[in-house]
């Protein structure tokens, strides 16, 4: 059971109507592709073509803070505020798509970036699964 | 003259047509906000009648993580991406209204809410306006 | 495996003498941990009995914020900095200890409170056995 | 007035022993040096000699999260844990000395590491100052 889940199944409150499943895969997958873009673009600064990747670090920052923002609102469930969690779902899936096709233009040479294009794309259909589960 | 506005002075490439003032006011207000609501949480679970105030603190804590991942991918310009930008541009639109709304009905009673709101509704404003310039 | 564990295999130079498996653990518990606090918060925010564990929301929300810090530092190995790294872990092991306490002695009433004070003892722990692999 | 000094001055409690104004300048010092130090990371990525640069950029990301944590955790006074505040701003100085130093380094040649190397001092000395306050 991951640490989400955990968390979820003790919330005090009934969630609402959403589905417990797919939060908690989103919210797993924002922490998750918030560690892989915080490692990646680590990785891209250790490369010898450290100049041809500065876009992809670029992303890979912005992804990493997105990605861990919206872990955190998705985290909270007391005084839900639709618009917010929306509007931060679509930034993320953005930020998340970005990132994604950066590093998998990447991918055959980085295995970092091939890694973390996996992760982007993983938090990417999360983030739209739980925006089409909010209804 | 401010953080924001010394470093954007110290950026080595060009900027792009986007407006340099606009840009170091709207990172400056996301920092500003990220501050106020930070704190107006706390002041919150300071107060006797903390329990009326759970909605408050919950729009709080939302506001000041997505205000501080806005003004973190402002500070940014090599490889710029719009669409992360604006998307992430409107989930703190969005929040600051939220959060400016919530604070505001409580302004007469606390004074740090009075304070928040007035950061949430110049932060809103500032990145309506770096929209707006951003064409 | 892990999205740390993951993301340490592609990690283009040597580690140095780091033990990997120790190195990856903590990161992930740091992750886990950030998760639980920020979750444990809010659902401390939903309790009818708010007013008692302002304490514990606040103490909270420092570790939440500690921990995903030190997850972030141990997710960078280029330039790597001793002082830094030690400084963070000794921060993150004080903030783990205070939380867990704290929820610990809410345990028996809260869930989250019991879930989360295991999440910290663990990133408490990985830490300590960071701290004493970096020697 | 800044503002965590006109946050500060809504607090609904004591605030204890503390210098209001040293507690101040170190919040506002420490949001100020997050922000510079994730510019500066940008800048330097701008840079054609980015290459001999990545020690300095990794150093920034380290700073800028540190000091983010620590202006947060010094925005609260809710249920003050002096342990954690301790030994936060002891990684705050650190990380801020660290980052000064590798700033100062290329400050001759990049603008924007002279504008951070200072922001990294004044937010060490801040941290310092806060540190001799607390007793």
């Amino acid at each position: 059971m991951t640490q989400a889940t955990a968390m979820l199944d003790t919330y005090p409150l009934d969630l609402g109507r959403v589905d417990r499943e797919v939060l908690a895969e989103c919210i797993d997958a924002c922490f998750d592709c918030a560690q892989a873009c915080t490692a990646c673009a680590d990785a891209c600064l250790s490369e010898d073509m450290v100049a041809e990747l500065v876009k992809c670090i670029r992303t890979n920052l912005d992804c990493a803070d997105i990605c861990a923002t919206t872990g955190r609102v998705l985290s909270r469930h007391t005084g839900y505020d639709a618009n917010t969690t929306r509007t931060m779902l679509a930034a993320c899936i953005q930020a998340c798509r970005s990132c994604g096709e950066e590093c998998a233009a990447h991918a055959e040479m980085h295995e970092h970036c091939r890694v973390c294009a996996e992760a982007c794309r993983r938090c990417e259909q999360a983030c739209q699964n739980l925006m089409a589960a909010l209804g």
